[in-house]
């Protein structure tokens, strides 16, 4: 039986993508209106796990994705990364000299503001997704509109692609995470996320990272979050490699707790493909 | 004569309030419609100086305008920390029980979720940002739309306020960095920011830190980024305690250089008052 997959978006969002391309096609993807959403789906076993975007490579981290996994007693136990690509869409019977507008996720639009500085006579509109424009647009049957969207949409919902990889920079990426009830067992080379928060920013970092340093683990990602309490009061989110499996990394995490006000560890797991 | 304020929006955006408390109304507030445009206007001296969002407490640091900051040269010579409400806004004829539709910028939308699921007659639509969708809804004058903006847009485009305040979190804060063509010459209390890259991350990033440690120099903010080149090359952006003028800082600066592939200090600047 296929695996239940949530994700957040509508059908042919680049969340289902990455789903897609994680798990070889071999699920059932399942829409979920808002982050929170995937996250219950999985925490309610009515489904066997979720995806969700992390960090994208021109906006940075998804915050509200940290708090969830912060909130809920899930773990990462996978990543993927995926090339995001947008392409211009229209209804079958359309062309690009026949279009006025162009409807998208405002961050989609402003992905491919170079494209659509050449189309004048086209006004962009923004709308809550990708996916959602697109069928929206296939639902409108107008010759006169467009959207910006993945492949995936383009298919999901009948329109024809008039404008290949119209993205200002080619190397925008996402990275997806991949969140289950359960710790992963496998013992293969692991990475892993932990959040911390320290009594002060300073000398306190730089011991928080000694503990790293003084066992040679490599650290992958680091970034300060303002604590939702105050608003510039600082916690931590780091990434090393490594697995929880192993001693030296069960003794970096012991060794931070003693430093910490808070520490939690997200999940270990395999460092995701790149998927082009 | 009135400074010339460069900032991203319409008139009514969260930034040009943030211009207004950060020179106290004495200026002359320019909308400029993208991130850059704030840049171009400030290096071609079009603008005594510009405005631009770097972080927010829910949704993370605004890594384009990073990037502007590493690509211009300009310096950064203040910031200031806004409080974001949003509110509910109508034509002055309307009625919250006569509105059916809503428009706001998605995030906008997105934090003012919970209170627009208490209104489930309400549909949410997006639009480009939160000013613009104020200036939309009193153009149309039509009792059953209404928008989601800052207190400044509803006096900007005569809307009556029906909601105040209806942010899911009240700790929602944003902060805003002045830029000018030049540094400045206090020699009061200072913070710098500087962003760097490193030949890897680990043991690399350590000694970085180490930099600052070994003089006693607090951090307030790090924040590792993928480099533009590579998906996941990382580079670093860091505040610390002190000013340029300091030589302790002038020293943690050329000793970070020795072992760093690239160094910009993005400039120092007094700590900015948080505006609630």
């Amino acid at each position: 039986m296929n695996l239940k997959i949530a994700f957040q978006g509508e059908t042919g969002a680049f969340s289902e993508e990455a789903a897609f391309c994680y798990w070889k096609e071999n699920i059932q993807a399942k829409p979920c209106k808002g982050f929170k959403d995937v996250f219950e789906a999985v925490a309610s076993k009515k489904c066997d796990a979720g995806i969700i975007p992390i960090e994208n490579s021109e906006t940075g981290s998804i915050h509200h994705n940290v708090d969830y996994l912060m909130q809920y007693d899930l773990s990462i136990v996978g990543e993927i990364i995926l090339r995001i690509h947008h392409n211009l869409m229209v209804t079958p019977g359309s062309k690009l000299e026949s279009i006025r507008a162009v409807y998208s996720h405002p961050q989609a639009l402003d992905q491919c503001s170079q494209y659509l500085e050449n189309i004048p006579q086209v006004q962009a509109y923004s709308m809550h997704d990708t996916a959602g424009a697109a069928r929206w647009v296939a639902d409108q049957n107008d010759p006169t509109i467009a959207a910006i969207a993945s492949q995936r949409a383009s298919q999901d919902y009948g329109l024809k692609i008039i404008g290949n990889h119209i993205e200002n920079n080619h190397n925008n990426f996402t990275r997806f995470l991949i969140i289950q009830d359960k710790p992963i067992t496998s013992r293969q080379k692991l990475k892993t996320s932990v959040v911390f928060s320290t009594k002060n920013v300073s000398g306190a970092l730089f011991k928080a990272l000694a503990v790293f340093a003084l066992r040679d683990i490599d650290l992958l990602k680091i970034e300060s979050r303002p604590l939702r309490k105050g608003p510039w009061a600082y916690w931590f989110y780091l990434d090393f490699e490594g697995g929880m499996h192993e001693e030296h990394c069960q003794n970096a995490i012991e060794n931070l707790r003693e430093i910490s006000t808070f520490v939690k560890v997200l999940g270990s797991y395999p460092k995701g493909k790149t998927v082009k």
